[in-house]
């Protein structure tokens, strides 16, 4: 995010917008977003449903949107993938939800009609996917619009904490979907993750479902391999020396490691993972890539690994919450920032400078209890 | 294979040596090999077995070697790591063979009791892996001493045709693991292989076993295609014009494989295969690559793919052999060319001329009946 | 089925009944069954489809029903659950099916919204499931109305073979996912299967897409066997002898075989199961039982085997429908009579004497073209 | 075990017996045991070591041999299959074991080299299995021979509890692969487990390698149930009002639970997984049955359930090793009693009684140092 965004509506107090329009964080080209009056969403097909947002956060994707790095996100489009709310009305098709219900939205909206849902492939749903804040408007809006809603949502449990429960909207699938599954983490297991931002942190905490015998975590940033620590990495690796896949070497006795999972999406990170998967293991990549990578067959076509890609399908959902109300799990514990929902041109200011602020999720919250 | 080969020992006739020599195909440095005396192998070890050779064969990987390509090998081994024979001496710690069994030699030894083997991937045994005609001597010869005989021998069928067996000592093996195993061939899949060599054609039979709807089959050889259509592919596409990935994509309307099958080894057939593959598919690569290749992460990471990587473990031999007795696999089919054992040197002039030649497998036998 | 059955309608002309009223086969009871007038069905909620029947067939299942074995069947239901037809009309929240396709109606709706729906158990869906021809009307008549239209039908690929593909709507699934899946077939197998009726030869048929080495088929009738062994079946057994588990323990060395699959529904059968599953092997129930087995765990406890029962999902009817399009898998096969669907009532007469008959499945076609 | 049985040998001193003989606790007999001069093993095949224990302990299973329930035990057989100690001598054919190694004995002996042990099925191994203790002296005994020693011992980490890692011998391994693996438990799944020995605690510890969300513990023992309770079971059923199967519908809604194990061996406990397992669930037989049950196929037909048994096969054991190393699974929180080696008499008194005495497992170790 640069700092040549200009602010066109600047914050105002948390009352919810009356009559026809709500309040929207809307991007305006590359580097311009505003918090600013849009008509409130409508029905527009029998599945959907509206929902109006009591939590939402920021994702480092919003980031991307921001810097102009996908040009399928046009000027006036509201921004966000994740948040929970309450049901406001509901198309006429949608049968498992109803007004005043209380819901999570997922990142992936999901028709569950079609040959990629019936296959449990969401992401590539052929009236659906990934378009909540990418190729339709979004969750950071006093209200939004959720198409096939009765795929695309799922019941909050009652006296449930919103703020870790969010976290199942994008971060948490993602991380257990196309980090933990695609990398077939198995107790006793020797795991690398390469990047311990939200995403490579949402790995951490779901690769435990799975008893792995050690958890190394690599990245840059000291700060964020000692929330690493906190939350079960049994190894830090700091890789600013260049020396990461190295000491991950060292640490196996050379063998490398059963799981190596990219959580970053560069090629270096890429290159980490596969100079340090053991063979038989999984390289499972997490990370959106903007470029090709160099992959050493040369040197893998014998070493019997897989790759893996994956963009979050969100099936996994109904189970992740079931682990988040047995307590198992403490998603909540990647909330560093809090602001309310009309502030979230500030909470863009300090996720866009993670680093210095020390920012892992922020979260927004409507002044209105859902 | 170059023409500047010296043979250093012309062909005999097909009596068995006598005595401590042996008669055996011998490399001597980069286009160099010969037909000559060599001591009879001995037991070494415990878990040794000695076997007198009936049937062998020549694999791609013997072009290789001779071409210099796999500098492990030494000036002086006897190459080959497929075959079928008698056991003649067993050491102490075999308990499986005893002496007059007739035996298929597995390509790859195994020890059964490392962690490895112990996992299934004898491909990267402690004490074994490939190493027959590679690190120790191997198939092409009268005799030859199998370490871990208990797990790199197994029974042949009485009354099974050694031709169609010796088909399980790596090509089998080879294309069924590496390709249809990892590809996770299913009834109803589109399948695509790029290689209609001998290996490629193994992928071709053994993918019949799980009833896909398609096979296509890729490859610049039209004699090659020709015989794939009569193996069983659906579809042939002669990859001369460029525009394979693209013949691909018109037949599946624009969906690609669901499993993609690398089978030859070079930048240009995997680039084929990142192009085809479906969202949620299979690139299994079965080919022996010596270069890097780019991988289109930044198309691939969404699209819920897996890449494998493989040296054949061998495990499915049982298994493929059950099959190959039912009749249900004829393996032999994949023979064009018969040559004496002690005719290996003409044998190989055949194999190293294949697409002149017409040869896929070139079948060598001794005088001797096993 | 009895004799003392009263056909209340007489069989009529092959003519479409007009306006608001339709021909249908009405249960009135046990022994009692009618071809007569009833109400068109129309669309109830927004899920729904009306299609006018085309093909249709008859069920082992609806001869249970007309038994008085399922009491959940009440006088007045129009029996069927098998079909192929033209929508005629679909409800608001239908996306996937419009008026004029033809479709294959499963015998399983599903909502696809629930959780079980969602974890690929339509057959428990909350919301469906079995119902047609069950607890709602069925498709032996002229129209049905299909609930939860998007998940509970198919599209009939343009030109296919109605008499073939309307085995989709329930053996071939049956057979597959509760015999074949569930007892986890694979290459090589020996596979025994028990009952040769028609959901015995769709196991048979489907069995063959992951090449066993042999399969047994056990029946007390050698009509059915004799269909077994041209569909496939590499031994046949008949039963009547009482010593059907001692010929496979003689046909196996003693050893049983990896998969026994139960088709027929009583103690008996599953006793030979028991007896004649190998060591590691799976019994895949597929029969209706109406009685408690007795499982001799004073047997089995160290056996390491795998006993799975299953009411059909249809998960599987887009893969299935791939390989029949294919022609690797030809269920016309399994037709023996035909008749129109306004002789129903004869229909039912020759498949109740199935034996007499030599009755596997019997079509039911409307005089006008779909 | 009896009051009746006559020690024929009181315990002596704990000094190591030197020369050709040894003491052990030797069956004569139903009810009869005694700790008496036995004759030390010797090699008797290339495959053999010969073991001095240094710690054992003592299995249920050794009761009901003492109580006559196992025939194929004779007269003058050492019993005991569960230790740890030191290789005195190996054969010429073991490779992975030297003299002075600390090995982990297992209590299945497998030769890894017959289609069952290649397979994984090490219980079923043709020339080993469950034997020690059993048709060949065992380990309760200052020294016992290990037939296939390659395949049936394991390296002992350095500086590891020897009282925890005696817990692989058997127990872990059997809890895991007959219970945890069999049921499929997966994150957020219900899990009943019925009966709280030291199998169905075993059971419970390896069942949260995959964070279930709840663990209903059986039993008719509190104590037992106390236990279970501090090991990580979420909720505790005492089944003596015979209501058990009610308490866990009701804390499932209704529903049942996902897995359902059985670890006591009787009909009642097996009908109690019957009668509670879920649709789509899975009951996994761990208990020693010495009767049929009676199987409710009438009610379970279509409710799409696994049941599985399984002899433990130790394959697990090196990944239970990672994980006990790694600190993830305490299973020393199994013993409650120590003994002398040269006490085992008392110990088996103790064990005996175990309801009385609080006892789960009760180890012994000899007074000299590995």
């Amino acid at each position: 995010m640069t700092t040549t965004e200009l602010e066109l509506a600047p914050a105002r107090a948390a009352t919810l917008s009356t009559g026809t329009t709500m309040k929207a964080l809307v991007y305006h080209g590359p580097g311009r977003r505003a918090w600013e009056e849009k008509p409130r969403p409508a029905i527009q097909d029998p599945s959907d449903a509206i929902v109006r947002i009591t939590t939402s956060t920021i994702c480092g994707t919003d980031l991307h949107i921001l810097k102009g790095d996908l040009p399928a996100v046009t000027d006036g489009r509201i921004l966000g993938h994740e948040g929970i709310g309450v049901v406001e009305q509901v198309g006429a098709g949608v049968s498992e939800f109803h007004v005043g219900d209380k819901v999570i939205i997922s990142c992936i909206s999901a028709c569950l009609k079609c040959d990629f849902c019936k296959r449990g492939m969401y992401s590539h749903c052929r009236h659906g996917g990934w378009i909540l804040g990418y190729t339709i408007d979004g969750t950071q809006a006093e209200y939004v619009r959720i198409p096939h809603a009765d795929g695309s949502l799922y019941h909050l449990p009652a006296g449930a904490d919103e703020e870790a429960m969010v976290m199942l909207s994008d971060i948490l699938p993602t991380g257990f979907e196309c980090g933990v599954l695609n990398g077939q983490v198995k107790p006793g297991d020797t795991v690398a993750i390469v990047g311990a931002g939200p995403v490579g942190l949402a790995v951490l905490l779901t690769a435990q479902f799975y008893s792995p015998a050690a958890i190394f975590m690599i990245d840059l940033d000291d700060n964020r391999l000692a929330v690493a620590k906190k939350l079960g990495a049994t190894n830090l690796i700091n890789s600013a020396d260049g020396h990461a896949a190295h000491h991950v070497l060292d640490l196996t006795e050379g063998a490398g490691v059963d799981v190596a999972i990219e959580a970053v999406g560069v090629p270096a990170t890429f290159d980490i993972c596969q100079a340090i998967v053991a063979a038989g293991g999984h390289i499972a990549n997490v990370g959106v890539h903007g470029k090709p990578v160099g992959l050493h067959l040369e040197k893998l076509w014998d070493r019997n690994i897989a790759i893996t890609t994956r963009l979050v399908d969100t099936v996994t959902t109904p189970m992740l919450l079931k682990v988040v109300r047995s307590g198992k799990l403490q998603p909540s514990q990647l909330v560093t920032h809090r602001f309310a929902l009309n502030d979230v041109m500030k909470a863009y200011d300090t996720f866009g400078n993670a680093a210095k602020e020390g920012a892992l999720k922020v979260v927004l919250t409507s002044g209105t209890p859902g």
